[in-house]
Order: C-alpha cells, then structure tokens, then sequence
C-alpha cells in the first residue's frame, strides 16, 4: 500500500474553494476579453534551448528539465519564452499589435514555502508590436489591472506606475554611466531596504559619491507632487523628457480608462528588478497588506524574441501569479464566504422503487438550466437529506407515489426548511428564479 | 540565434482555433455541472510512485519522469491516479458518492504520429462511491455523454453499451475459466479483426474448444435483438443474470435520460481492454468516421484506489480525449466555420490627436459589455481598417473632431459595408444587441 501524498508547494484545492479559484479565472478571461485580448494555451513543456534562450539568472536555476529520446525538454517557468516563440512561429498568420492573454501553469523548482508554489498559475497579457508600438497601449494596461482586479473581488488596492526612462535618463543627468544599471537595481529596493540602506550601497557597492546618492534619495524619496520634481529636470536629457512626456500622457488618460484617483500612483522610485524593461513599468499592491507585496506587476520592453528573430517586437505585458493571490486572500481570510460554490442546485430524492418519474424529472429540470443530481444510494433517509446540506445543494425535491399519482412535486428549501407541493412546472420556475437570484451574490465578491 | 519550434507532438492552436477549443471545454464544463460534477484542478506533477502506483501496463512506458532534489517526479498521463490519491487523501472532507469532473492536460512519450499527442487534453468524469456505489449511476452515463457531445457540437454519433458481468458470465457458462481474461481481450478487438480472426486467436492461442469458439463468435456477432440472446442464457450463472438484470435497467431508463433511440446500441461484443472494469462499459464512436475509433468511453469499476487505503471505493467514469477529437474534427472538415473567434467586436480608430474621447468612449462600450479595441498605432488608414477585416472585428467606430463636436459616433458594419453616425448611446445599444444575435450562430455549431 501506498501513502498518497500531493508533492509539497503543489496546490490542491477541495470542491468549494476550486469552484471560487475557477471564477476568479472566468473573470479575469472576461477582463482580458473586454480589451480585445485574445486566449492562447500554449504547451507546458518545450525544448529546454527554447525556455533557456534568453536566460533567465537565478529563475533558470529552479527549471525542472527532463529528457526523453535525445531530447532536452523543461517545463516552462514563466509564459514569456513560450510567447515570444508562439509570435515567431506563427508571425505570418498573426495579425499587429498582437494582444493575447494566458493563464496557465508554470513551474518552478523552489525551496517550499508558505505561498510559494512549485506548480502555480500565472495570468498574462502582453500587446506585441511588429517593429514598434504606439505608447498608448502603456497607458491602457492601468485600466486593465484596475478592472481585473476589481472583476476577482478585490477593492483596496494601488498601482503604482513609472517610467524607466525617467529614472535611466535621470542616472544620465547625474553623471551615472558604468553604474547605472546597478544604480537601478538598488533603487528599486528603497522601499523595502530604507534611504539610508540605499545612500550605503550607492555609495559604498556602487561608488557613486554623496551628493549623487543624495540627488538620488531626493528624487526618489520626495512627498512632493513627482510632476513637480520631474519638471525640475526637464530639458537636461532627450531620454529623460521622452520618459516625462509619456508619463504625463498616461497621468492624462488614465482617468478616461476608468481608473480613480485613489487607484494608481506615480512613484518615480518603482524601478522592477528586471533589466527587460524600457518604458513604463507597473506594480500593485493592496492596501492593507503592503507585505505581501505586488500581486501585478509589468512593463513596456523593446524587444521580446530577440533570441529567435531579428525581427524587432516591442510590447508592453502585465502577470499576475494567480496561485499566490488566491492563497493570499484565503490566509487573509478575504475569500467571500457567501460564495455559491454547491456542485448542484437541486437534489432529487426518489421515495418510489421505479425511477422513472425522478429521471424524468431531472432530464427536464437539466433542460431548464438547472444542474441537478438524482439520489440513489440505498442509505437512511436522513443520510440522503444530509448529502443535500453537506454540499450546500439549495433545493431537494421529493418524489414518492403520491407525488407522482397527482402530477406533482414537493421541494424543500433548504435555508429556510419550508416545503412546497405543487405542480413540478411551477416549482421549476421557481427554482430557476430564486438561482439567479442566489447567483448575483456571487457577481459582488467584493473585498 | 536559435530557431524557434514547438516540440512535435504538442498540439499549439491559431487564436480562431483555440476560441473554438476553449468554447469546447466551456460547453464540456457546462453539460458536467448539469449533472451535479463538481471540477478539480489536480497538479499535473506528482511523485512518480503515486502514478505509478496502479501500474499503468504499456502507457507507463510512456511516462515522463523527471527528478528534483531526491524526488522522482512524473507527468500525469491519465486523470484516474490524480484522482485516486484525491478522493483518498481529502476522504474525510468530501460527501459521496463524490462526482468531479476534471479537464486538464496529461502527457505521453508516445512516438508521435498524425492524430497522437504527448501532450494532450483529457475530460473526465467519475462518480465515486463510499463502500457502495447504485447501479442508477451506471444509467445516467449515457445521458451524460449524449448531452456532452451534443453540446460541443456532435450530431451522428453512437453510444455503444454493454456490461462486463455478461461477458463474464457467459464466459463462466462456458466453462472458460483459467483464458477468461484473455478472452475478454480478444473479443474486445472483434470488431477490428473480424469473426475467422478471432475465431483462430481463442482456438490457438487461448486454447478454446472449436465449439466454445463457435458458440462465442455466435454471441457476440448475432444480429437478433441483444436482450433475445441474453435470455436465452439466463438462469445459468449468477454474475450473468446479474449482468444482464443490471443491462436491462440501463435500457429501461435510457430514454428517461433524454437519449434517443437512434444514438445507442447495445453491443453484447463491447468489452474494453483494461481489466479494471467490472460493471457497465461504453464506447462512441461517430457515425460518419467509424475509423477514428471511440471518441468517449469509460465504464464501472470496483475500487478506484486499492494501492492506497483498504476501504472499498467502487466507481464509473468516462473520458474524452478532446485534444485528439478536435484534431479529428478539424482534420474532417468538421468544425464550423461560422464560429465568431474574434479577439473584438469594435475597433475604434481615432481620427484625432487628443485621445480623450476615443478611449472614454471606449471604457463606456465595455462598461456595456463590449469588447473593444482602439486603434493607435502610426499607420495609414488603409492599414488600420484592414486590421479590423483580418481579425474579423465586425464593427469599426471612426471618431473624428466632426462627429466629437456634435457629440456623434460613426460606426461602419464591416460585414454590409454601411456607415451610421449617430448618438453613441444609440449606436452602443445597436451594436449590443446585433452581437448577442451574432453570437447565437455560435450556440448552435452542428456538424
């Protein structure tokens, strides 16, 4: 005999809560498609040289590899690889800007812990260009982070967007050439690591002198409106003014895209750890739990399948590791729990020996759009009407002779323990009506 | 540079194509949960021992291992052993009989061939019981399968039922005892080698007498109503007339389920290869393209998770492979080309510097449940209309500082050519409903 076990850092959820992740998927394939995204599967396993094309530093340590024949195969850890091959492959039967989401599973060797997972969901959209791709497609992606988000039930949350050209062309100003990419990095962690961390490794690690880290800490520290910082600079470097004018052009716009106020911020100290990006960049993070960190992050890039064709793609994408939120929200306890997860809306328990009756009943009830199960087990009446309230079933039907010989149905709502006889018409239709009505609840799982 | 490939035997679709498959698992989803299924999303990963845990015959060959650390790991490649670890591991938190459906990828290092994949989707579902499982939910299958393939789009198609005890039995009437297993698999290949081949495999290679032969071949290929035969050997053997008490219900109740005569047969030659099943078994296949095998088969077992816990957990369960359907039903011609797979239903193509009013415009037609586009990128006009027509986007609003000044909108139908300005008010709600009508070409894609 053996133990069963699911491996560690693989996420198995129970009936109810699978029903809510597989919502939260449904409204973020709705929130993709209202802007004109299209869905791509692509296959989870390629050969190794394609996911390893274009390197991914520490990522690449945790690809799980496998062989089979003299092939090297790995499971993909991200869904950039696969798209950059997929808008290679097919560029001809494409049509550009290519705007296509993926939600699927990726895989990743890690050290296991708490909401860290080895197999987890990620929920990408990416806008490629053929050649080049106009800015606004960075302005639109905030509108898009803020109704998905909001489409999966969360309210309190803020995005934070910059531009890398600022910060690059700001670098510039300064004088910082050779450490401007180690410069980068290091800002990007301000607000995890503090000013005077950050003054200490551009200073010491990075030998920039004091007052270019303390420019640097001024800049990016300041309670100031950052327009008014930036506007203080302008005029000094080409990629810096370029990196304003499209900052500005996004703060225009973002309110026509459906964004609040209260929704997005400015922050010209978000830099992303990856050297990938050249424009805009973007993370989110929910207001009551900043220690979790950004649970949707992206950004504008100039080139996505350098590794495969000298063919210039430029794109701008977000993810978001779908596996984490939801973990997240169920350890915050934010999952709603008036969530509608029952596997059925009705339960039909025979009181007859022929099933006839109760069959047909079913078939019609099906027909009328409800999800219906039959009870059939040879169990206490008292087992088969607990099956009902174990698994959250609304409404449980009960068919015996006398039923039958007057052409009608008894059903009992369970939540408030009331029975009706009537005409099994009549009693359908209110069954459906009182569904709908249940399902709205799950329309507003709002946080 | 390397040259980019997706790994043969991995199927990877077009956008059309795959909003057609993914309309496919919708619709698959939705026939599941009409019958009370509940869905699992079950790692795809697991230590190599759980899934081989069964032993797997020829298909273990094919598995994919992989190791990590000290693990030996493997890649799923059927849905059932996910399973009989889950219903083991979770027991105490799920209600039975427990019925899941799970639509989900498996992988197998088969050589690849037109029409075979090593990466593939599997639909399944199972009804598990707790000790005991009634025989009402071996005759509901058939109304599951036909109302599944009608669904996805399936109109000629046979469900092909019979009940393993019958065999069994019959086998044990004729005193086969020790070859019983053997002979199960022969007639199993009836239909593909034919009477005088199956006649020389259980007379030379299985040792049958010319009369047990001639006697089996007789049963199994008479043309007489099935249930006239099996009469004539009741009474003879227990597990036979059990067999056939158990055949006879599932055809009692058939049309109860909603499945119509022409879209079943019993076939007293149906046996199945695997040795698992023990009850009722069924196989499909379409009327028009017989060589391409059974598309949804499946059937009754008597313990789902024997390597791993003592209690007695009987079940029935079928499965589609769907990756290989679609792939029939493309290769054939079959799929409908009036399917609506655009990313879009409106393209707005600015005719103005300022974007205000075209994204504003925008985020209102989604709000109204649109999905929509703006186009932005520096092309001439003639390239942003055909943007439209490539990716079949059915309406495209020009937005110009004429039509903004008088608070207009001008839409262009793509399919008549016509041009309306108008309110955008009045347009949106046209438009709304002009799709919801487009959109029911898609609810009924017969074959």
């Amino acid at each position: 005999m053996i133990k069963p076990r699911t491996l560690s850092g693989f996420m198995e959820l129970l009936p109810p809560e699978q029903v809510y992740f597989d919502e939260i998927i449904k409204r973020l394939r709705e929130s993709f498609a209202a802007y004109g995204f299209t869905a791509l599967d692509t296959p989870l396993m390629e050969a190794a040289e394609i996911l390893l094309a274009k390197g991914g530093g520490e990522t690449e340590k945790q690809i799980y590899l496998l062989s089979k024949g003299d092939n090297d195969l790995a499971l993909r850890y991200e869904l950039t690889a696969s798209l950059a091959k997929y808008v290679t492959l097919y560029y001809n039967d494409l049509t550009f800007p290519f705007r296509r989401f993926e939600i699927g599973k990726v895989y990743r060797g890690e050290r296991a812990q708490r909401g860290r997972f080895r197999e987890f969901y990620q929920a990408d959209i990416d806008i490629i260009g053929d050649g080049s791709l106009d800015i606004l497609n960075e302005a639109e992606i905030p509108g898009i982070i803020y109704s998905a988000l909001r489409a999966i039930g969360l309210e309190k949350f803020v995005i934070h967007i910059n531009n890398r050209k600022v910060l690059s062309g700001f670098f510039e100003i300064l004088g910082i050439v050779e450490a401007a990419t180690g410069t980068m990095r290091a800002v990007d962690k301000l607000s995890k690591i503090g000013a005077g961390k950050l003054s200490e490794i551009l200073t010491l690690d990075l030998s920039l002198s004091q007052s270019q880290a303390d420019e640097i800490i001024a800049f990016t520290t300041s309670a100031d409106n950052p327009f008014t910082i930036l506007e203080k600079y302008k005029g000094k470097n080409a990629t810096f003014d370029k990196g304003l004018e499209e900052l500005s052009l996004l703060q225009k716009h973002i309110k026509d895209f459906g964004v609040p106020d209260t929704h997005y911020k400015i922050d010209i100290s978000l830099a992303r750890g990856l050297d990938y990006y050249t424009g805009t960049v973007y993370e989110t993070y929910l207001t009551d739990y900043p220690e979790v960190g950004s649970v949707c992050g992206g950004g504008r890039y100039d080139n996505l399948a350098g590794c495969f064709t000298d063919r210039k793609m430029p794109g701008v994408g977000i993810s978001i590791g779908l596996s984490r939120l939801f973990y997240i929200l169920q350890e915050q306890g934010l999952l709603c729990d008036d969530f509608y997860s029952t596997p059925a809306d009705v339960l039909i328990i025979p009181m007859t020996d022929d099933l006839s009756d109760a069959i047909k009943l079913a078939t019609s009830m099906r027909e009328s759009g409800l999800r219906v199960q039959i009870y059939t087990e040879n169990k206490k009446f008292k087992v088969k009407v607990s099956y009902a309230d174990r698994l959250k079933i609304p409404y449980v039907v009960f068919l015996g002779e006398d039923e039958i010989s007057k052409a009608m149905i008894t059903v009992k709502d369970m939540a408030t323990g009331e029975q009706t006889t009537a005409s099994a018409g009549m009693l359908i239709t209110g069954i459906c009506d009182k569904i709908k009505e249940g399902k709205k609840t799950n329309e507003k799982i709002l946080i």
